[in-house]
């Protein structure tokens, strides 16, 4: 979304207030940047006002080096001098006003055209209109407007009266969003002395700040006002003490080397400092396997690569779609506004306060909304812990509790208690969580696994057909193919529907036997865990809801419990899928069996830091009243319930909210009903791309739902398995498909595709509200990608 | 620090400027309340400029209604029409401009003198000078100098060219401050309407706009201006519109009243749907049992507390010391801005974004950091993940692969490899981090204890000796009581000096024969792992730090490794003492052995958020190299080296480091060193103030150092006692020392302290930068507490 290059250093003129002297301030720099580099552009992209007062005129007039001026170039005028967004209103009825996406696109390729003299050092002024948070022609403001172009910023000062306040502001209002501010300028007015308080503010933060002398008052005589104007240009760019404009361009340069050496020692020192998570660092070994994100914004990283030759037009950050979601947690994209004022706002208000005996308001509603959403119907409690494996921990001591106290256990025979689940589970990375599932390639010396996991039946689309495969181990004999084809996946998800069918009953039979058999050896369990619908870490396996339905009754049925639960405590390990990750809220209405304990994080925060819940149901709770503090749940982390986390998470649920009956949705869910009748299962991802997908060669099975496309790629199976990277690796390189089209990416550049793939998995996660126009591209690339590659196998 | 009442509504004016119409608005407001109020109070702390513009004069000028007027008070006075922190330099040299502290207190005592009136319902409206950060007299800007009063604001909007952006930037400027915002208002400017614009854009973020008609023209002739704004104000304030003045004071009613209503929801609500931490339940039933935190600041929690009768004068919120540094995480005090710009900063830039493979600034800076902080001379590699408890699994998974591979073992056989450890050790609460502790109260029912915890001699005060208390099974025969008897602290923790000593050889021999006997018994290890120097869930336990030391030089000596770590991989648990919470950044250096592993959290994102860190040596690191991804630390959390947390992180540690010359530590330090000599062990509690406490009859033994001061108090013994909440009950009632003294609370008041127990032991913890003044009135409260209770015995 940022564009960089070595050759163009680029700076956007943000003002702290409209009349701040911007337009002044800029042509000063770009006549000190003439004596400096090889060319200078001066871009402002929207100008207001009379033509004769526009600033590109003003700064053409007053730059200029011998032969050489400043390039001056704006792209939209409007007549009025009013706020852009009103300007535009006020134009004739022909003014076709450019969109948001138009709009930056054009400033894109403006600098992309810039950057092909790649034999010219150029210095480029690009002005915003107005105070930071002025509106552009769309109505939407200069810094939520530009945030995809993330330019450094060089913010103007403030020197009138008030004018300490409104620089402040605007410069938090910058680092909202996340803005380098390179220098702040402004004027030295001598009576309030402004520039003496804010150098001083600055310094103490990392900022240089520049003092320029005042402006010659304006003069009724244009001759004069212009000789006066040339001789204040002359003055205040001739000098060179250490505040004024050539020290201030001296200190931009150095700012864009910093930067371009900064970006370029990251990989080294990386690879030199930091241990990955799953990563095997034996593997690598080149700088250039190291990811550098710059930034990043709805759903694209900013990447920075570097290029050979080191001059080029090429912009050394690249877009590249966030194709796993980071590992699964963005549900809004990435520096959403909304999401960092929350943040910041609780962070302003509490810190983190403890939270035992204590209560603050993020985390009550917090509390209350999930009980309301996933909670609906069954939960009374919300217990905090800071991630999806902390949080299962949780939810295992309040079952395996429940069960010791119900069933009266000795202390010894409660650490034997296992639990029961699915093959291919997984709960998180800590120990405990970990011995909830089978040994494997993830488990470490101290795995202990505990209990017994079923070999799950599972759904996939092939060749347009969606049809459920069964694992060895079921005798499937008794029925034909018929009963593992459906015609929609709305079909194999009306578990209700399928309640009475044969495979049912086999299901039954099978689950029965098997557990009878557990017992005969003695084995006892306390707690049934499942990831419902979707087992994620394990490989994205879509388990046939009706199995899992079927265990769940299955263990209900043998009512060993008074206490609100029935045979064992029920948990859902919702942190993948719930959120709406894969469509719904939570799974329970769908497989018709509410859990007694469940777990959420991941989307919980919008994608923006750590946080879980683990919600409970009264009968759960109730186990851990006594006389004892000893009986209590004694487990909690230092910054449980974090009113940041909290506060992130209240705003989170609060848009996804509104996303989940917006026109976006309708069409998608509509797109996936055509064919079925019932939107019960439907997807951000195209239908009839799915079902496509599913008849290609390369290609073993597909799913989607919600937000998630899988692909199953032939080749060697399990997670370490290298095919789907291999398929989908011209994925990674950023290319148009057409190229007369502007990508969607968030400057309208190219985008490369971020993935992680399990093994022979490949899989695409969008956020909640991804727009249709990146999902369509997407596709695009994906099976562009996937065709390239059967035919290369022919 | 909120001051709040029930029947005195107070309001806080900031301007999106200066000079948008606050003093008019005030006004306006005035005169609509005095219809509504029995009383009408207009506050304008500091007015500068010639007397006859004075707002208050205005606001009295203007409001009356029959024998009724408003009450105007002005504060401080400054001759000079510019921002106050000039014109207090531009007053004569006899001029005596208030600190932050008395000028905050003159506020807050003016407040609670206008409570007295308790029959009387007041509206109270408080105006700022300028805009939202314009300096205060000392050159605290407007929102820092007044958050902590925390009262509910209503921001003036700006209505001319450039005032949305103003107004917006305000806005974000309060938000980052935590306030909240009851009301936005501004005048209704027809050419440049922005209050169309304002009232859209707040709409969504759930704040009501109000616009009000432009005052008139400024008149020359005196007369006539005073009639034409008299005429002004009738008419703004006499209409009912949706809109307008009387409108906005009915909202601004209705927001009190469900600021009370929702304060006074928050026990029962929280009672019924939080199940919180290390909390026995069916303990707490009475709404009185939850604190109810609104917000916070530096070291205390502003806490809504019911009042009986109703009407009452005193302030409905109560300010609390957070004596347990809220679980021992804060390190800067609450609502620190620069930690706050530091995540908004990050959130705004990056949200989240996945670690593996990838890096960013804010990640990679803080792993440098580290590595040359606490890991400096043996660290080459970090990791991160969310909290104390994960960060010790990946370091246990660390420390166990190393030895199992390195051994050769089976996985059989690594499954046993125990951790060596002390008895009273606590590194978490996930059940992995768990089973590297005994078995315990905390334990959950898969706990299953693997290892060996030796019963450590300790460290403390008592009668003003600083001494050493050997568990049963060490053979002390040999030794006289003079070798357990220290001159100070300091030469307790001079470890090399000490290594000499006969006490040293029995540590040696006890160690040895021990672990000898527990080879002959079969027993493997896989780690050595240690809390140094304090233990702290595990009872604030001050172990002798010449027994952590021998007992790494001894496993050490045991040379089974040319892998680089010697006998066992040692890890320090870090997570409490780390980071100067005792004092030191981390014990490696004093206890004169560096650690193989070492986790931190708590302190590292300055009680913000949380994060941890795993620091590895190169040796631990290249354990998982391979060929196989298997062989990779297969351990990861969604929200791993999240960007917010890792710059908190990073910004936490800068003024850590600013902190460690500053002229508070250099000043305790000094207090400690006067009597060892050394400032080895320093702390920020008094020293004279914990030797006279250890003299007290009530007390079986102190410590202190760094910010914790524990105090073991006779009485039944262990985790379930509550002796120490006992001893120290009167501390949660706000009092003052003396009542002629102002508290060095934020906003001035008498103030509780909140503070947690372990048993009979209770602690008291204060940040990294606790001012002395409210570190000697703690210690003055805790000297009465004790007191008090010392005389009830006898």
């Amino acid at each position: 979304m940022s564009l960089l290059f070595k050759h163009l250093r680029i700076h956007q003129i943000f003002g702290a207030n409209t009349n701040v002297g911007k337009t002044i301030i800029s042509t000063a720099l770009a006549r000190v940047s003439l004596a400096k580099a090889d060319r200078v552009i001066y871009l402002k992209p929207v100008s207001s006002g009379p033509p004769e007062d526009a600033d590109d005129g003003h700064v053409l007039k007053y730059t200029n080096l011998g032969n050489r001026r400043v390039q001056a170039e704006c792209l939209y005028r409007l007549r009025d001098p009013v706020s852009p967004h009103l300007a535009a209103i006020r134009e004739d009825a022909t003014y076709n006003a450019p969109t948001d996406d138009t709009f930056i696109n054009a400033i894109s390729m403006s600098i992309q055209r810039q950057a092909q003299e790649v034999g010219k050092q150029t210095h480029m002024y690009v002005e915003t209109a107005g105070g930071v948070h002025s509106p552009g022609i769309s109505g939407t403001t200069q810094l939520d407007l530009y945030r995809r172009l993330f330019l450094p910023a060089i913010l103007v000062g403030d020197s009138k009266l008030g004018g300490i306040s409104a620089t402040i502001s605007a410069y938090e209002s910058l680092l909202l969003r996340g803005y380098d501010i390179d220098a702040v300028l402004l004027f030295k007015d001598s009576y309030y002395r402004n520039y003496e308080y804010l150098e001083s503010y600055f310094k103490t933060r990392s900022i240089r700040t520049f003092a320029v002398d005042t402006p010659p008052e304006k003069h009724s005589n244009p001759t004069l006002k212009s000789s006066l104007t040339e001789e204040y240009y002359e003055r205040i760019t001739s000098q060179s003490s250490e505040n004024d404009i050539t020290a201030a361009v001296t200190h931009l340069d150095t700012c864009h080397q910093s930067r371009l050496a900064t970006l370029d020692s990251l990989p080294r020192r990386t690879l030199d400092a930091i241990w990955w998570p799953f990563v095997q660092h034996k593997h690598l070994k080149s700088e250039s396997d190291v990811s550098v994100i710059d930034s990043a914004l709805s759903d694209f990283f900013s990447v920075f690569r570097r290029r050979t030759p080191t001059k080029t037009a090429t912009s050394l950050l690249q877009s590249d779609f966030d194709g796993s979601a980071s590992w699964w947690t963005q549900a809004l994209g990435h520096g959403h506004p909304s999401l960092t004022l929350a943040a910041a706002r609780a962070s302003g208000r509490y810190g983190h306060v403890m939270f035992p005996e204590a209560t603050h308001l993020p985390a009550l509603e917090l509390a209350e909304k999930l009980l309301q959403g996933p909670g609906r119907g069954w939960a009374s409690r919300v217990f905090y812990s800071d991630d999806g494996s902390t949080g299962m921990e949780v939810a295992l001591k309040m079952a395996l509790r429940s069960v010791s106290k119900h069933t009266g256990i000795s202390r010894e025979d409660s650490k034997r208690l296992g639990v029961l689940g699915l093959k291919g589970s997984y709960h998180g990375d800590t120990i405990g969580a970990m011995d909830a599932c089978e040994e494997g390639v993830y488990t470490c010396d101290w795995h202990n696994a505990k209990g017994y996991w079923f070999d799950p039946p599972t759904v996939g689309i092939k060749d347009g057909r969606v049809s459920i495969t069964l694992p060895n181990g079921i005798d499937d004999t008794a029925l034909d193919a018929s009963s593992f084809r459906f015609e929609s996946s709305a079909a194999i998800y009306d578990v209700e529907q399928r309640m009475g069918t044969e495979l049912a009953q086999i299901y039954s039979k099978h689950i029965t036997q098997t557990l009878q058999k557990l017992k005969a050896q003695g084995v006892t369990f306390g707690a049934l865990v499942l990831e419902p619908l979707v087992m994620g870490a394990g490989g994205m396996i879509f388990v046939d809801p009706l199995f899992q339905r079927i265990m769940i009754d299955t263990i209900r049925s043998e009512d060993t419990s008074s206490s609100g639960w029935r045979g064992l405590p029920v948990i859902f390990d919702e942190v993948f899928v719930g959120l709406y990750r894969i469509g719904m809220e939570s799974t329970g209405p769908l497989l018709g069996v509410l859990p007694d304990i469940s777990v959420h994080a991941k989307i919980l925060t919008g994608g923006n830091m750590p946080l879980a819940a683990t919600l409970a149901s009264d009968s759960i709770f109730q186990t851990f009243l006594g006389d004892s503090k000893a009986d209590a749940l004694l487990h909690g982390h230092s910054y449980t319930a974090h009113p940041i986390g909290c506060a992130v998470a209240n705003e989170t649920l609060k848009i996804i909210q509104e996303l989940s009956t917006s026109e976006h949705w309708i069409t998608a869910k509509e797109n996936w009903s055509q064919a079925s009748g019932s939107s019960r299962i439907w997807s951000l991802w195209d239908r009839n791309f799915v079902m496509e997908l599913s008849r290609m060669g390369v290609v073993k099975e597909v799913m989607a739902m919600g937000t998630v496309l899988v692909i199953k790629l032939k080749g060697e199976e399990g997670y370490v398995s290298t095919s789907a990277q291999a398929f989908l690796s011209s994925l990674k390189v950023p290319e148009l498909q057409d190229s007369s089209s502007i990508s969607p990416s968030p400057s309208g550049v190219p985008f490369g595709v971020h993935f992680r793939t399990l093994g022979d998995v490949a899989y695409f996660m969008t956020s909640l509200n991804t727009s249709s126009d990146v999902i369509r591209s997407l596709e695009d690339r994906i099976w562009s990608a996937l065709q390239k590659q059967a035919v290369q196998d022919e």
